[in-house]
C-alpha cells in the first residue's frame, strides 16, 4: 500500500496527470491508442483529468528525455508499456536512470513469471528474467493475466506508475491497483465525482434548452457537460468545487430524468444494445434481428452482452433478395414490386425475423451506407427501419449524411432506441406505439 | 503549392515529425484518437516515422505551450482538431501567437463556408465565420468534407500543417493535400518506401526463420520489420539507407512470397475479408456464413467490403437451437445430441448455410468466446469452425487464450484464412483440401 501519507491539500481536479503511452507500434499506426481513452475516461469518473498525453518511441533516449519533462509538468505520470521481456522494452532502465534508482532483481516476480509459465505448458525463456527486476524503491503490482507486473514509484511528491502494453493486462491492474492507490493519497476521489444521464431521441442543444430550468438555478456551483455521441448524447453533473454534495448532485439528475420521460436512456455508459437487453430480460421477452446495410452490426449490439442466448433469438444478414427469401420467407414479388430498400421490404423483414424466430419484438435495418449503392429516390444514407411489436410492425424512413460507419452507426442506434422505447412503454404497460419519437 | 525550394539535405527517415492532436475529448477517452494510427501509418508509407504524438488540451495556454516545445524538438509539426466554429477551437490563435504570424480574414473561405451551408439547406450561424480567418503568411486548403478549411505555413524552415478534428475531413485533407507538399519539400518519400507481404497461418518467429535465407545476406543494408496480429503477421522490407534500391526489394519481397506459398495472404493491407471477396468475385463464387460466438462479426468481415452482395450471399446469427433449426433446416436431434458446439455442430452449420442460400462456400463458427459460458470439455476458447465448399464440408476444433474480443477476432481471422487457402487452391484447379494449413 502507499508509501507517503495521503495530502489533502490540492483538490482532484487540479492535481497534474500525464499520461506517457511507449511504443513505436503506436507512432507507426500498427496498433491503436487504447490507452488514452481508457485512462482518460476512468481519470474523468474519479474527478481528475489527463492533461496530456505523450506518445514518444521505444529509444531509451527518447524515453528518459520524456520522463524529465513530463516530471517537470505533473504530478502523476502514468507509463503504459516497455516493462516485457525484449531488447525494445526500456521503461525500467530509463525511469531508473532519471529519478536515480537501481533495479533489483527479485526473486518473488521470478517466481510468478516462472507459475504462469509453468501453467500455459510452456518453457520460460531466459530474457523473461528482464522482468523480475524492479526499483529498489517502490512497489511491485502483480498481473494476474500476463508475465511482466506493473511498478510504482513515488519519490520527491511525484508519482510514477508503470503497466504493462496489453489491455488485458494494463486494464485490471489500472481499475485494481492503480485506482485504490491514488485514491488513498488523496489524489483521486474516492468514489464517482459526477453523475451521467444519457439520453436518446434529442439533439445536443434541445436538451441543453430542455434541462435549463432545472439546472440553471444552481450557478456555476454545478458544472454541466454534454457530450454528443451517433445516436445518443450524454450530460454530465458534477461539482468540482466540491460546493454541491454529491447526494443533491445525484437528486438534481433525477429530476433531469422524470422531465426527459422516454428520453432517458440510463444513468452512466451502457450501450442502447445492453439497456434493451436488460429491459428484455426483465419482461421475460426475446428479440430477432434482420439487416442488410449495417451488415452484421446490428446483430453484433445484443451479441456483444454477456450470456445474449437468453434474449437474443438470432438474426440474419440478408444483401440479396434470395437471402431475404430463404431466411425470412419474404415473397419475391413483394421485394420485386417495392424494391428491397423501401418501407415495405423492412416491414417484411422485421415480420420475417420475429415469426421465423418466434421472437417477442423484432428490428430490421435496410438501405444504403454508402460509399456505392444508392438510387435515385434512395440516396447513400437513405436507411429504413421497422420494429415489429407484440401489438403491431411500422417503418420508418431515415436520412444521414456522413461516411459509411457514421450512416451505419446512426442507423443501429436509431433502431435500438425505438426497441427501447417499446420496451420502456411495455413495462408501464401502455400498447400504443410510441410514433412521437424522434429518430436522430 | 509550397513556398520553399525542396530541401534534400536531410534523409527522409531522420525528418522529426510531430503530432498534435488536441481536444478535451480525446483526454477524457470520450472519442479514441485515431488521428495517431492513420497519420502514423500514412507517414510510414512515405519513409518517415513520427517521432512522437502530445495530446493537449483545448486551453490556448495549453496549446501555445505545446507548440512552442514542440518547435524546439520537431521539422514537421503536424496539428489536428480546434479549427472548427466554437469557442474552445483555438488552434489558429495558438499558432498565430506562438509565430508571430497574423490572422486575416479570406473571403474566400468565408464564400466555401456559405456555399456548404446552402448545399445543405441549413442556415450559417455567424461564430462559423472564425473559420474564415488564415494567416497573413502560409496557406490555405479547401475542406471538400467540412467548414473548417487547413492551414499550411511553412517557417523558419519548420513546417506547421493544421488540420480539422472530424477523421473524414481530416483524412482526404492529409492524402490530397498534405502528403504532396511534404514530398515536394522532400520531407516525404515520393512513393511508398516499404513492401509489406501480409502472412497467415504461421508464426512470427517461424516466419522469420523461412525468411533468413532470402534476406539475411543483405545484410544491414535491408530493413526488416514483423508485425504480429490476432491471425496474421505482417513482414516489412525497406531499405532507409537507400543502398538497396525500391525495384531490388520488390525482387526480394517476390522471392519470399514464393517461398512462402499459400502462407502467403496479399502485399500490402487488405483485410483477410477483403481477400476473399476478391477471390471469390475473381472466380465468380459466392459464400454464406452461420455464427454463434462471433455474434455477427463473420458476417461483417465480408459486409465491410463495399458491393458485398455480389459476392456474399448472407448470414445468420444463431445462438440457439431454435435459430440453427429455423434458419438453417439443422435436425434438433443432432444439436440435441452432439451439442451446438461441436464438430458436427458445426459441420451443419456450414453445410445448412450454403444450402439454404444456394452458396459455393460457406464458413461457420461456433464457440464459447467467454467470458461466461463454456463447458468442461469445451472451456472458454473452445471454437469449432466448419467449411462448406463445393467438393465437401470440414470442421476443425481451435483453442485461444484471452479475452473476448481476442478469441473472437482470432477464430474469425483462422475462419477466413481457410476459406482464402481453399479459394487460392481452387484458382489453381486443386480440388483437395488444404488439410495440412495451420489455423493459428
Amino acid at each position: 500500500m502507499p508509501q507517503t501519507e495521503p495530502r489533502k491539500s490540492t483538490p482532484v481536479s487540479q492535481v497534474r496527470y500525464e499520461l506517457l503511452t511507449l511504443g513505436d507500434e503506436l507512432l507507426l499506426g500498427l496498433t491503436a491508442n487504447s490507452h488514452l481513452s481508457f485512462i482518460g475516461s476512468e481519470l474523468g469518473r474519479r474527478g481528475a483529468m489527463l492533461r496530456r498525453n505523450v506518445t514518444v518511441t521505444d529509444e531509451a533516449d527518447a524515453i528518459a528525455r520524456q520522463v524529465r519533462e513530463s516530471l517537470e509538468a505533473a504530478d502523476v505520470i502514468i507509463m503504459t508499456g516497455g516493462l516485457g521481456p525484449t531488447c525494445d522494452d526500456r521503461t525500467r532502465e530509463a525511469v531508473a536512470e532519471v529519478l536515480g534508482l537501481k533495479l533489483v532483481f527479485d526473486p518473488g516476480i521470478e517466481k510468478a513469471i516462472a507459475q504462469r509459465f509453468e501453467l500455459f505448458g510452456r518453457k520460460m525463456t531466459p530474457n523473461n528474467l528482464k522482468q523480475a527486476y524492479r526499483f529498489d524503491h517502490g512497489e511491485v503490482m502483480p498481473n494476474a493475466n500476463g508475465t511482466a507486473p506493473g511498478l510504482w514509484v513515488h519519490k520527491d511528491s511525484k508519482a510514477v506508475c508503470m503497466l504493462p502494453g496489453p489491455p488485458n493486462e494494463m486494464q485490471p491492474m489500472f481499475v485494481d491497483q492503480v485506482v485504490p492507490r491514488l485514491a488513498a493519497l488523496g489524489l483521486l476521489l474516492e468514489k464517482e465525482s459526477y453523475v451521467q444521464i444519457r439520453t436518446a431521441g434529442v439533439g445536443e442543444s434541445m436538451l441543453e434548452t430542455k434541462l435549463q430550468p432545472i439546472l440553471d438555478p444552481h450557478g456555476d456551483a454545478l458544472s454541466i457537460a454534454f457530450c454528443a455521441h451517433a445516436g445518443h448524447v450524454d450530460c454530465r453533473l458534477s461539482s468540482p468545487s466540491g460546493r454541491i454534495p454529491f447526494a443533491r448532485i445525484e437528486q438534481i439528475a433525477s429530476e433531469c430524468v422524470k422531465l426527459l420521460k422516454e428520453d432517458f436512456v440510463c444513468y452512466g455508459h451502457d450501450t442502447l444494445g445492453k439497456v434493451c437487453a436488460d429491459l428484455l430480460r426483465a419482461q421475460e421477452k426475446t428479440v430477432a434481428v434482420a439487416e442488410t446495410a449495417t451488415g452484421g452490426l446490428l446483430a453484433q449490439a445484443f451479441t456483444d452482452v454477456c450470456g445474449a442466448a437468453k434474449f437474443f433469438a438470432g438474426g440474419c444478414v440478408c444483401c440479396t433478395n434470395d437471402a431475404k427469401m430463404q431466411f425470412l420467407d419474404i415473397p419475391e414479388c413483394l421485394l420485386l414490386q417495392h424494391g428491397s430498400v423501401s418501407a415495405e421490404g423492412a416491414v417484411a423483414m422485421a415480420t420475417g425475423a420475429a415469426e421465423k424466430l418466434g421472437a417477442d419484438y423484432a428490428v430490421a435495418i435496410t438501405g444504403f451506407a454508402g460509399p456505392c449503392g444508392g438510387a435515385n429516390e434512395n440516396p447513400v444514407g437513405t436507411i429504413y427501419v421497422a420494429l415489429h411489436a407484440p401489438h403491431g410492425v411500422w417503418s420508418r424512413k431515415l436520412s444521414y449524411p456522413g461516411p459509411r460507419r457514421t450512416i451505419r452507426q446512426r442507423a443501429i442506434n436509431a433502431a435500438l432506441d425505438w426497441l427501447r422505447r417499446e420496451l420502456v412503454r411495455a413495462a408501464h404497460g401502455a400498447d400504443a406505439p410510441a410514433r412521437s419519437s424522434i429518430l436522430q
